[in-house]
């Protein structure tokens, strides 16, 4: 048996999330259907650092899978590509220590989320980026960013339907806004991400860069550890899981 | 009754194609869905500068209709966004003249082609830009466009299954590549364009860029008069209507 490990990129628009769900198409069973065809009908498992929601996308999510094929890195590659729908993708094939656990072993990630901020919407960017017609205050932004780095407990920027166990101390390492072309981009890098987390954090940020909230409200915000004390969480398709770090 | 112009973006990737036919759905159909709700019922006829083909999308294209409604054009931008599915926008909706009319009154048009030039494919541009991975010679394409600019019968430049009445000349004021970001921009202007001639055009070019052909032999496919003397017709996704000229 052979450990391998792959990066995967997907537009997350027409699926119902990473994992496998009774009802709705999902990335994970895309994968794992590929690789079922090619063991001859049977089931190989995928792993992920982690799910991702309908809708949001992924430029950099971390499998691992195991299988007893006398297959290189470069031929995985050619074969699930063919293989999996044009709106998935693997790169970057290699072969896995025995113990690597694409969940287990992630020491960070990196999200990224995208903003188109002018007037009009831009119908070809309608998926990947969340109109906001509203001008928005960008250093008000960057000082409430400022307030989220370092470690927290962010129970208030946590869905209520977040069924995480223990605690919901987290740290997060870099908070930033950046423009890119006519877009802006929240750059999010931490330890750990609770559900529903960063698109709170951006809908939090939005309402502090249109002046509804105070940046230093973020201070109480977090300390309340009440997810009615946050902003309202922004739309899946501005958001990118961009990079897993191991 | 008013006259009334205004201009369309569309994201081709999910239409059959501009015009109303019995199968599939298509832009002017959805619009005149629109428009006829508005009106109780009534039909109204939109009429655009021209078709443009399944995949191929718009971020200019004018159209006028006539309405017997009393709304201002600000009002029927706003109605008509709001009925109209979120892969189709109008903008700048004007009062036109009488005599105004979207397609006899076309003096010129513009075209781009996208072009991703890259190893990889990129899924999020796979609708809206067509992935060239070999290298490309962009001082031989740039040439070659040279010979294209000017008055010439472009019936090598045509499809063959075009049912254009009168002859094939045609001017072109306008043929360039230009980088943009990572991507590759072919632009087009010109006084008309004939059935599939930008995707020949991008074709053609593309295998002066790849070395299979000189840039030179663009003067003998022109002068030749056949459709099979130049290259092949490139895929629609990469292609927009960028803006009609009045």
């Amino acid at each position: 048996m052979q450990k391998l490990k792959g990066i995967i990129q997907y537009d997350g628009t027409a699926f119902a999330g990473y994992q496998v769900q009774p009802n709705g198409r999902t990335i994970q069973a895309e994968i794992e259907t590929a690789l079922q065809k090619m063991h001859k009908g049977q089931t190989v498992k995928v792993t992920a650092s982690g799910r991702t929601d309908a809708g949001v996308h992924a430029v950099g999510q971390m499998i691992h899978f195991t299988s007893d094929l006398d297959i290189p890195p470069e031929g995985w590659e050619r074969a699930l590509n063919a293989m999996l729908p044009d709106d998935i993708r693997i790169d970057d094939i290699q072969y896995a220590d025995a113990g690597f656990h694409a969940r287990y072993d992630t020491k960070g990630k990196e999200y990224r989320y995208k903003i188109l901020n002018q007037k009009d919407p831009d119908l070809f960017r309608r998926y990947y980026s969340y109109h906001v017609p509203q001008k928005l205050d960008i250093a008000a932004i960057k000082e409430a960013c400022r307030y989220l780095e370092g470690e927290h407990d962010f129970t208030s920027f946590c869905s209520a339907r977040s069924t995480v166990k223990g605690d919901k101390v987290r740290t997060i390492t870099k908070a930033d806004i950046q423009p890119e072309g006519n877009e802006l981009v929240f750059i999010f890098r931490g330890t750990g991400f609770l559900y529903n987390m960063v698109r709170i954090l951006v809908g939090t940020l939005l309402e502090v860069g249109k002046g509804e909230r105070k940046p230093e409200e973020v201070i109480a915000m977090i300390e309340a550890k009440d997810r009615s004390a946050a902003g309202k969480t922004a739309p899946p398709h501005g958001l990118f899981l961009w990079e897993v770090f191991y």
